[in-house]
């Protein structure tokens, strides 16, 4: 069941977002294909993801005391940021499909797929900007970080990194939207700064639980609701947290091993069973599990701290539930 | 020669790229690169281009009467969307060089690349935004106009298009910037709405003359100066100005040819040659180059029109004098 706090946005910021692309110039058919308002021949389709940022935006917002609506610019200027990244994220790993519908590249190609991106982060800034300077500052360092971060990840192929380094990626390429949104919601509101601090902190332990409840539905989900097969980001040799932690982990063996598997250009099933047989020796996702399990209560008690009523706390929780236990 | 009106201002300029490119962060020595402060491997250089449209926004903003300075961060901000933009251009058409150098793609990758041009797209909005919400509004709106006239020259690779569409996307693809420069500079200033609609007006004009003096040379350009080979641009079956009005104005016979040779793979210099033969005869360049006139006469006599010195008044008219007669 999707949480009330997801529920309750969801119209309004659909209807943001169309707005917001309402534009009639030659890449403005892609962009709304791409967050799926319409399909590839420009027919309305609603196709959308969680719009778990901006609903966290308006969320943050109202409950600090914002007027209704006043946060919306922001709130849809971050998912556009979210959009332009995934548009790219696509070309850069070569991804085919996205929400079960062929991704920007595979239809019009890289290049336009550039510029489809490129596109949509000056747009997602020109959105933000309505709310104010301040807001658009903090998108903007947002966007920043998260190009960092997957400069960082793109980096990892080459080497294992250790945990600490796989974090401070996660960091910046997940985590800065999350401490973003929350911050969004408190500059619309007026928010105090010592409000702003904890609704920081409450972002990065949501944007670590979110990511590795990611990473382990990449390797152990369940291939029916994810849409990919187990075992998915090992064959991709993708080096997701619960991989750093199994090479730091394993013996000298192990690791020749798994540097051996991860040199070859191409895993065979047998590989992807092989590294995941160590990481369940290794007990890499009850370790992992009890690490979100972890963010969530710092996210949990950070929630209860926070200047808004009682129901607003337990939505905050019932929604870090939610992302945790998700299968898909 | 260069013209007092970029020399000027030069130094000023490097300084204000330096500071705003001075992060630490995993793209940061791949920007300096790229915009010609370091060499490959992060030592210190200096292998910037004209830097035309910051010296622009400077001029403007110090003639209508802005403190001196005032405008660096609004200059700054332009020239990083400028360069963000050759970023991915070059992985878009797959240029192994620029001023001499390996493009950052053939350095870095092409995913590496894309996160470097997202980068400096972030940055350069982060930098205006320190003049104020209406530069960065400004800067913003130039960058998604420049964005759509990319996505349209792309989608010339299909078809001839006419000699007005072939304008419109010029002006949106490079007249955006150069009516960014001077607008910004009048925002600076704090000028009138009737002299920014001069200025528009002069920065089209600009932005059309400079484009077609462009597409001129990379046709006819002498390798020895531009770097290219004689017919660079038709070898690579860029559908460029010249080219465009060619197309209109053949025969037939002579179009069904040109299309022909603009369908293969690859083309040999036999069919460079005919393609530069048939311009010839149907005396393109010289189309072009009273077209380039008529553009430059139309900025001159906007530019006696400004509220500003004389002085001022005639190095604007040196500095298109400038950009019409450069051979590179």
């Amino acid at each position: 069941m999707t949480p009330p706090l997801l529920d309750r946005y969801r119209d309004a910021i659909v209807e943001g977002l169309r707005r917001s692309l309402d534009g009639e110039g030659p890449l403005s058919g892609i962009l709304r294909y791409h967050v799926g308002l319409a399909d590839r021949d420009g027919r309305p389709a609603t196709v959308l993801g969680k719009l778990l940022r901006p609903a966290l935006v308006l969320f943050t917002a109202e409950e600090l005391g914002a007027a209704p609506g006043a946060a919306m610019p922001a709130a849809v200027g971050l998912e556009l940021v979210h959009g332009f990244s995934l548009i790219h994220d696509d070309v850069q790993d070569e991804d085919d499909v996205r929400r079960g519908r062929p991704t920007v590249w595979r239809i019009w190609g890289v290049p336009e797929a550039i510029n489809a991106g490129d596109r949509m982060q000056a747009l997602a800034i020109q959105t933000a900007l309505a709310v104010g300077p301040e807001a658009a500052g903090l998108l903007l360092e947002a966007a920043a970080k998260m190009i960092d971060g997957q400069s960082m990840d793109l980096s990892f192929e080459d080497r294992f990194v250790d945990p600490d380094d796989a974090l401070r990626m996660i960091d910046r390429k997940t985590g800065a939207l999350f401490v973003c949104a929350f911050e969004l919601g408190a500059v619309c509101a007026g928010a105090e700064v010592s409000v702003r601090e904890s609704l920081r902190a409450l972002g990065r332990s949501v944007g670590r639980a979110f990511q590795l409840q990611d990473d382990i539905l990449g390797i152990w989900g369940d291939g029916n609701v994810t849409g990919k097969p187990v075992g998915s980001d090992i064959r991709r040799k993708k080096k997701s947290y619960p991989i750093v932690l199994g090479a730091a982990a394993a013996s000298g063996e192990e690791r020749g091993r798994l540097e051996e598997i991860y040199g070859k250009p191409d895993l065979d099933a047998g590989d992807v069973s092989w590294v995941v047989g160590l990481l369940d020796r290794l007990e890499v996702r009850s370790k992992v599990l009890s690490e979100v399990e972890s963010y969530v209560d710092d996210a949990t008690s950070v929630a209860q701290s926070l200047p808004i009523r009682d129901e607003a706390k337990a939505e905050l929780v019932g929604l870090m539930e939610f992302l945790v236990r998700r299968q898909s």
